[in-house]
């Protein structure tokens, strides 16, 4: 195994905690019940990737393969209500590690889309859904419009971040050097959009069309 | 064909009705029309088993399979309306049909994944999914957030039940002793949460962490 | 390919445009940004067919296998963003292009159903999941209860077109024949539904049965 694929190992568990732990917070704000806040835990993690292989047909699922990750997200969740009281002083490390994930998941989706073949476009496409689409079901199970819709470069920095990676495959740069890039890149950009609030233009559309 | 396997698919066809017909009450609620009221109470009896076969990639889908089930539960849904007015004289009854529902759903999805081989983890999650999933998916449609996630031991029994299932199986003991007790214990179970009110405790999260 | 074949391809594309672009003024409704509003352009024109897809096992998808597609919907989406001032005017235009999408994508699910060989209840099924899932996925992910279980003859158009869709291929009526006839049957009910506000009858429960 490459240092860059034992790294990106280390970093997906990581991403696993952070994504559940952000998913705990998220329920406890709707009042959930601790079987709630393990459920959203794990399929907040896990969601992103099991839809990716739905709808490229990758089976099994990587949870059906390794269900110790269902334990891994749903504990991840259930230790943030223990925490709860101390958890707003690590709001950055959160910030940083929801970062971290988003990266790391958007590389680990093109990875999967690229040993099945598909075409340049769709492994950048498997990147974003294996990166945003967990939140995305996070958000409407808490009944909320998606923020991954409303606001700042998630969907953006996870495209951006495939399309290094798939883009440094394609032109025979080593593997290492492609993940670490992709991921400084990747990293880089997602934490400058939260320090300086970039945001893409909103589209505000209120003649009743309907 | 053992007795224990008669009687749950006898059980199975009380199970479907019932969730069809409570989605169709939900429905009324949100004052849905007639096609909107057969395909809540089609999609909540049939989601969960659907969901499962999809995440494990179990094909054809039970209702692709046999098509009827999307008469008997689209059916079911309609003819609520034409009992509405006193469909709440039978509110102890659609507990204990729900609740049976969900015991011999969760039966059922342990026996797809055993069939599949998958591990034991798996089989319980895969008996929750086809137990719980089905009324998730008429609470997001009905834009709520999801009961499961907020009340009373719902997924709890599904998995208790599952897991005297597939512990039983794995025992080596005689598979109708296994169901008659797992079902036994899993509606006793889900009865006594509803009479007591028994609920996990809840996770209230109001620090605006983002 | 026979031209009822070409015209009904010609068909599709006005078909994936408008509903992207139909998803798009949802989307400014709900001020998503521009990454917000391609999404949801094309997951709703392509989710639909999706949906299909992942329930009856037909891989690979088809804007997995046509990656255009999914730049045809976002760009459509996004093209509103421009148009957005004056598209109010082109409302009729929008009613009569969506309504032939709803029938041209019903038409084009039964077709991946019947060669996959499944039962005419399967097909008419899929010819309504085609048509009208992707609207569906629209509501739910602007946290709406959807449109479909609420109001208008929109999924009895989709099951009227199938179903003269598939009865007429079963008589073994020539396909070009059988194609616009249920092209043709299905616009104009669909058409005679908005222009008469026909509706479905509502389903109105209001006891608090749980």
């Amino acid at each position: 195994m490459f240092p860059a694929d034992t790294l990106l190992l280390i970093l997906s568990f990581a991403a696993y905690i952070a994504q559940a732990m952000t998913a705990a917070l998220a329920a406890g704000r709707r009042t959930m019940d601790w079987v709630g806040v393990a459920l959203l835990g794990a399929i907040t993690a896990l969601g992103g990737g099991s839809l990716r292989d739905v709808l490229l047909g990758h089976y099994p699922l990587s949870w059906v393969h390794d269900p110790y990750l269902l334990g891994l997200t749903s504990g991840a969740a259930l230790l943030t209500i223990a925490l709860a009281r101390v958890v707003h002083h690590f709001r950055l490390m959160f910030l940083v590690l929801d970062a971290i994930g988003l990266v790391v998941f958007s590389i680990l989706g093109c990875d999967v889309a690229i040993k099945l073949g598909e075409p340049i476009v769709i492994v950048v496409v498997a990147g974003m859904i294996t990166g945003c689409a967990g939140g995305v079901l996070r958000d409407v199970l808490c009944n909320d419009v998606p923020l991954l819709f409303r606001s700042e470069l998630y969907a953006s920095v996870s495209v951006v971040t495939s399309a290094i990676y798939v883009g440094g495959q394609v032109s025979g740069v080593a593997h290492a050097i492609v993940t670490l890039v992709a991921f400084a890149a990747g990293l880089t950009f997602r934490l400058l959009a939260i320090r300086f609030k970039w945001e893409m233009p909103k589209f505000v559309y209120d003649r009743d069309a309907h």
